[in-house]
């Protein structure tokens, strides 16, 4: 059964909702989930709505036309997607192969919706985990001398196969900020620390210097600063004194490829809307 | 800033939503806050909405008047509120006094919006800590032989002090049918376990000789039949080996009150919809 | 560097302790761990001590010879391990994946340390993916005309293999009592509920009929009596009124692998005492 | 049943675990509890030991003079306490309650072992509901000024009141160098995040402004530079972009008198060793 998916924000006013919904039942629709937020202190207004396609009298191509005099008069930004819609992913990684493991396994299963199209890696260690699972590898030996050139060949994969989103499952490189642009808020990366708390190299040895009694991982969209785009998932576990570097590295694993495939799946949904550097989960 | 709050349940049809938000729009409310649901197994739909009353043109006293033909149209079952409106509630305590503080602590800090009228014992060790806080204590001493002539003198009670809620703080005793009948969905429990574990008698014990790892504790209405009404809420904290059962009961203790805290609140914020015996929280 | 790992149970007594470790420290052991706990209702003593063999003046072979005195003056019952050794295991499936991808990547990558000998299945739709990690599949088809039959089947290849430990990973079939018995306290099973709620089949189905608002899983070691043996791990995840059965079992897998990998582990690292049906883990 | 307890850390090496036990074995003392780690990177061995003093051949009074011969041999930093022993608490607090009634409840349910003689306030507000409880209250109006003069004087009540321990329970005010090196280690604050997180002021309200999905608290040991002393306990709760400021500050207030509470307790039972900025719990 088909479904159209809107994904909406705009300045807060009177009879959005209303408006909306009518739209929507007055041309057949059957909503299946309405979600909605508004954020009082900046007074913006959003929402999700899926409805079915069938009985729906205005066909899937018009929609967009049919729906775009509402938007203009509340001055909305909007996203308009349709169940049946598949969105092709990449994966890169360097040489951890938990969160590859973890996503190769759940596109597999079926459990992400999408399109897992290719893995790139700057090192060639997890070739064979790659290509055990049927999934095309891609090498890009990066330098800090070439590194620019290199990522120019990467979008330009990237492009041509037609990606739409780019998961860093423990990839150890910093994307230039010609990269990002690309690809804004495209491009989902997991952190293993409990942003903003150890923000940069080394999370667990510095947690595990600071003696803190809980440690986390961070998936969020990659902006041009470190560690800063907006945070889609945490999650945390609890360690002790008894806990070497060695046993917070073990822990966190755990906790880096289940927060990372949360955020992926959310994304591939369409259940996420960044404003203001956070992102609202409409789950 | 006066809201109204309608809660909703009905059988699930196209075009409720847009009815009901339509409904609001054209008399000028501003929706604050709007939370569907939608069981598709029992094709049942559930909505909290809330509005302003300032612009809202149509009296406080004739909304329900005026939101009837679409209720009816849809076959509703539905409550309509003012946050205006503070609910009497009564606590029922027997003689452990850790949910009991928490409930007095939170109502005089004004975390839990209601008012508290008076606290009902079958003991009076705690008469000492209720009237520390300000709060009418009554003692009605229950036997096996008294039990239903108490109640009577209970609800007698609650009704001529028109209590809407009440809130079983560890009270030690097992309600009359009657009496559960008399306050349908306004009888909040707390359960030492996490149901459906250990119904009954001595939960904690119970878990220390089944050798959990996890223990819980229950927030729920109450029905006829023990534990078994519609879950509110539910927590858990992680045990070992090492804890023996008072230290179940300990960390039981911070679980207890802290679930039992957010049902009421909860209700008290009229956020809780029963179907099934299940309940809908639109938090 | 090697150790030696000393799992002892007793009835309590003054001076245990010291006698344990006087024994290594005179034979010039230097010890890594020392982990005790008593059960003061039972009375009885647990410990698991670990020392470096380096410089330890018993050779491995005589160690159970010098130390038995100490055993019979306590009435011990004790295990003495060495971290040399590597258990040969085996695991159960049947049709659903996800527990056992995640036992495989774990084995494969090292971190748990165990010689996975082979998988063992009532069908034939995962051996692919274990043929995919290099593991040898066995398949036997079991009806229950043929059960018993099948299981000494089984129970001659798990002899013929030595293997030491039997993981249920999602095993959709009832082990008769005959199997229990020849590997007591060596078959982990995880069972997809909070035990001991939802004992049996369904557990996420009644799970969801009873409205809770936490699911669990549980790794057990199995007995006799069906999900009722001693629980080794549990763990839990939040759910709301908003999740379908289908959302409950989608977030129970991740639960179940979680759980039964560290059942796993912790068992491996012979980090397990079983008594009275209960267990101390000494992580 | 009176019991001793050492705490005691020193250079790991051989045979110190049997020296220990053996010194109270031979006394005639029976073991209760023994917990020890060591810390391997930084060779230290940790120990907290407890034993009964029913039939310990050794007074009271002598046992310290009969340990330090072992205590030099391995150069052990240590501190032997007794369980008649009541260490004599003083709260300080400003004007939030929540920390504050939490402890007040806990210590006259005698859930918190410890005398506690008196509050300390910054402001009056709060009066009203420490002589509620029966404790005395001491008003200290400090300003920028007199800051260090006032001190003076809190320092020369509490040593003359003999405190042990002081807990900050939202106190807004820094303490000076010269007071926190008159009770090091013997400060406990709570922090209303998740250190290292959201260091100084105003941390729900930067949490919200991140965009993070998790917020927590930290209860710790005060030193000089602002919330930098060793980490006690920590606890999260789950956000959504659907709390706001005061939602967080809500959720925050049910953390914050728990992982306060827990630090008070494991304090008052001699649980926690401080070393190199961390504590070692041995719970």
């Amino acid at each position: 059964m088909e479904t159209a998916i809107l994904l909406i924000s705009c300045p807060d006013r009177k009879g959005i909702l209303a408006r909306i919904t009518s739209f929507i039942a007055e041309n057949g629709g059957n909503i299946l989930h309405a979600d909605q937020h508004i954020d009082f202190q900046k007074e913006i207004f959003f929402m999700r709505i899926e409805w079915t396609l069938d009985g729906f009298k205005i066909p899937k191509d018009r929609i967009e036309e049919a729906f775009s005099p509402i938007a203009r008069e509340f001055s909305m930004n909007y996203q308009l997607h349709f169940s049946s819609e598949v969105q092709n992913v990449a994966i890169f990684v360097s040489r951890y192969d938990h969160c590859l493991y973890e996503l190769l396994y759940r596109f597999k299963a079926g459990e992400l919706k999408g399109n897992l199209k290719f893995v790139v890696s700057n090192h060639t260690d997890l070739r064979s985990v790659v290509e055990m699972f049927g999934v095309p590898f891609y090498y890009f030996p990066k330098t800090k001398e070439n590194k620019l050139e290199i990522e120019e060949k990467e979008i330009e994969l990237l492009k041509g196969e037609g990606i739409d989103l780019i998961v860093l499952a423990r990839y150890m490189q910093i994307l230039s900020e010609r990269f990002v642009n690309e690809f804004r808020n495209r491009i989902i990366n997991i952190h293993h620390s409990f942003l903003p708390a150890f923000v940069g190299a080394k999370p667990y040895q510095r947690a595990y210097e600071r003696g803190v009694k809980i440690i986390g991982a961070t998936s969020h969209y990659v902006t041009e600063e470190l560690d800063q785009g907006p945070i889609i998932e945490q999650d945390v576990v609890r360690v002790s004194h008894r806990d070497t570097v060695d046993d917070l590295i073990r822990k966190g694993r755990d906790l880096e490829k289940i927060v990372l495939a949360r955020a992926v799946r959310w994304h591939l949904e369409n259940k996420i809307l960044v404003y203001d550097n956070k992102t609202v989960i409409f789950d």
